[in-house]
């Protein structure tokens, strides 16, 4: 601590993501990132903008990239809100959404991320538990709050809350905004973007980084009511005046106009994603079900920590959380069956 | 307004930045982009980097590029911090750095973000005027105060302040942060992160958007104390975990290796930024001295904001700032040959 820090700074925890190791020939489970590369189009876009023309600045509001969303999701251009990254647009909107003075909710376990824009905004916050099967139960979310967060499908669970349920919750909380992050739900989700046009106080935030294979871009976005939208672009025009840079803005319109790469992508994900569900199963592995490119796991009689150093050792990498509840899973991104196999046998000798 | 809001959001009033218009064929000398393309060298890292790995998120850390910039200003890599162009470096600076109870001080006229951030994060400020010959006069910068932050060269005026008037202010203002933005400072100026490892509050902002040719990539940084840099660490790692994506880290550091184009590049533009300075002064403009790629300049019978709208007339697109003191001048951003000639031409049949 330094007398010269904002007072705040102080009691900061920032989020730790997930590792991020330098070392090649590593088999990389832990951070939900897409065994397959992004669409080749996109690889020629961003390297036809790679030219003279980066002297000059990018659109500020990123219009072609709207428009193709927009066009995409069928919503207006004037309802899509992009940012570096949906962890920039999540920033955002706790910032210029979610600073009331009643408690923003949460679930138990969710992304950890939300916390800490709690704590950099000063925002109050509650969490609400899941339920036994880790579900969450909308029905909790009751009672007068600053707003409403969670993923769907969760993270790190998997599990996918169906767009009734989210409806129900709409139907009962239009005091405040819902936002649903759905960072996964190109793997076998259905989006909650159908329902903006319907509820005023629904903001649905994606990212190109999973479905689209574009982690190392940083793009990402949200859908809502343009008066939501507004609010955003006030607090982002007030911090950041060219957020996308050129390269990012080029290769996010060609991932929306690539939709063939798109979906076999996603498609050949699930397929390996269930064929892994299958194979853990048979190593007396019990797994949540899974609408993302993860799977949340427990083996029945081996600890998750012991499990997790015993696959580093030998090169592969998931993610253990160390928190209540969940301390003896493991969150397990799937990869190529290649990936997938190295980390089958590691656990066929281990358990 | 919306009830949804947050309540802050309501009186934010976001930065303008300088109009890019979509139309070809303009002779755009309004937001100081530097007339040349990127080094060659740049362009081919880039496109190396656009390839699978684009999967894959980007280091959260920025290590290359902070080393990159530390061998390159001789530093510590602990005493860089990087971010998605030189205005989220300065968000987090603020954010970090300048909420105190006390008054942030800058001067009157200068860049037009600063107070925009100052809403964002509710920071109370006092404009300090520079003299009348448009000079900062740090003994102005007296009694307490929650930090200090000008740009130097200043903008939209140029003028340089020689580093020992910093480094008097310095001696007297050790309790509070003060911040030197260099984004114009390769045009001319000497840089004092010479300072930074004598005075631990100095913190020197610089981006590659200008001198780098770089404003379409998004790459700016800070250079200072490694106390000062944890705290813009810690509300970073609140805000976004991975800010600067992989073309943009890749880019940043060739950037850095291609000494020799930069220089070359630099040199070009101030030997243009001369040759237009005394072009103006025949057509009778009398313009301030620039350390900077632009000319703050002001016709001895003509109104700038007239001179402005011929010009827009004709295609040739320059700043006029509609504020006290400054409404009679205009900024040009310095061009290639071929541009400033196109705007002397019109300016002699209009002057």
């Amino acid at each position: 601590m330094s007398k010269y820090w904002s007072p705040f700074v102080k009691n900061l925890e920032p989020y730790v993501p997930g590792e991020q190791p330098k070392v090649a020939n590593l088999t990389k489970l832990n951070t939900n990132e897409n065994p397959f590369g992004p669409s080749p189009k996109v690889l020629d876009a961003i390297r036809r903008a790679s030219d003279d023309a980066l002297r000059l600045y990018p659109d500020p509001n990123s219009d072609a990239l709207k428009s193709a969303i927009a066009a995409y999701h069928e919503v207006e251009p004037e309802q899509v809100f992009v940012g570096n990254g949906s962890d920039e647009v999540l920033a955002h909107i706790f910032h210029a959404l979610f600073g009331h003075d009643h408690p923003l909710l949460f679930p138990d376990i969710t992304y950890s991320f939300y916390p800490v824009y709690c704590g950099l905004y000063g925002i109050p916050y509650e969490t609400i538990p899941l339920d036994d099967e880790f579900r969450i139960q909308v029905a909790d979310y009751k009672g007068i709050n600053g707003g409403i967060i969670f993923p769907n499908p969760n993270a790190p669970t998997g599990r996918f809350l169906a767009l009734d349920e989210i409806e129900r919750l709409l139907s009962v909380n239009n005091e405040t905004v819902v936002v649903i992050d759905e960072a996964y739900v190109d793997f076998g989700g259905e989006s909650a973007i159908a329902l903006v046009n319907r509820y005023p106080n629904l903001l649905v935030t994606q990212t190109l980084s999973k479905s689209r294979s574009l982690a190392g871009l940083r793009v990402g976005f949200a859908v809502g009511h343009s008066d939501l939208i507004e609010a955003l672009e006030r607090v982002k025009n007030s911090f950041n005046s060219y957020p996308l840079d050129r390269l990012a803005q080029a290769g996010a319109v060609a991932a929306f106009a690539d939709d063939r790469y798109f979906q076999d992508c996603c498609a050949a994900v699930v397929a390996e994603r269930e064929r892994l569900r299958r194979a853990l199963s048979e190593l007396g592995f019990e797994t949540l079900p899974s609408a993302a490119n993860f799977l949340f796991t427990c083996h029945q009689t081996r600890l998750a920590s012991e499990l997790a150093a015993a696959l580093r050792e030998r090169g592969i990498i998931v993610r253990h959380f160390n928190k209540p509840r969940i301390d003896n899973y493991l969150r397990i991104t799937v990869g190529l069956k290649e990936q997938n196999d190295v980390l089958l046998n590691a656990l066929g000798e281990l358990v």
